[in-house]
């Protein structure tokens, strides 16, 4: 639907999910935040609900995974990695999970992860 | 937006891009095609442009990758898997590339992959 930036870099206007893995997360200051461990995908609708982003032990804390809506990312064709519009500070509250505790993704869990970060959730 | 059969499984209605891989692939008649080799995601929109297609070898053409516009796939919670109203003669003839040769997934591409489907191409 929408053209913008795609012209300049059509080839690589796709990213297969087998390669998404470790793709950069950085927010406005150019702060790398984390990498996405992998997309969260509306098996229905084929959309991307959430990437979700490893910290990758960032602060020493390993292993924990915080689901991004897709609207808060931003994909930076110059930064090749996607951009998030957050401070350190705001992640550290975030809602996260481990690979032990991986939540069920029910409307009630995408409430609470839209309404931590502000955006609409379509469900 | 629609809710069709996502009550009944809501914990399953998300899938992670890490774990698509293998995933079955049936057409209407229960016959399985293949299975997912990857998604091709937009980066920018966040939508699956493509579910990609292994034979896996069921005709002896082992590594033939056969991108399927998302349109084309359906989600059928009771077998599983996804499910694509194609005989298999159709995707015979379908666009595929292998790991040697993958396309650059521009325009053009685009266009052909969708026509040959007879769904649309919105870009």
């Amino acid at each position: 639907m929408s053209n913008t930036g795609i012209a300049t870099d059509e080839t690589s206007r796709l990213i297969a999910s087998n390669k998404v893995e470790g793709t950069a997360v950085y927010n406005n200051q150019g702060e790398k935040l984390g990498s996405i461990h992998n997309f969260m995908v509306d098996k229905l609708s084929g959309r991307v609900e959430y990437a979700v982003l490893s910290f990758g032990g960032l602060f020493g804390m390993g292993g924990d995974y915080y689901p991004l809506p897709w609207d808060v990312l931003t994909y930076d064709t110059g930064q090749g990695g996607y951009v998030v519009n957050l401070d350190r500070a705001v992640l550290e509250k975030a809602p996260r999970y481990t690979s032990q505790n991986e939540p069920s993704f029910d409307r009630d869990y995408g409430r609470e992860v839209h309404g931590y970060y502000g955006v609409d959730y379509p469900y």
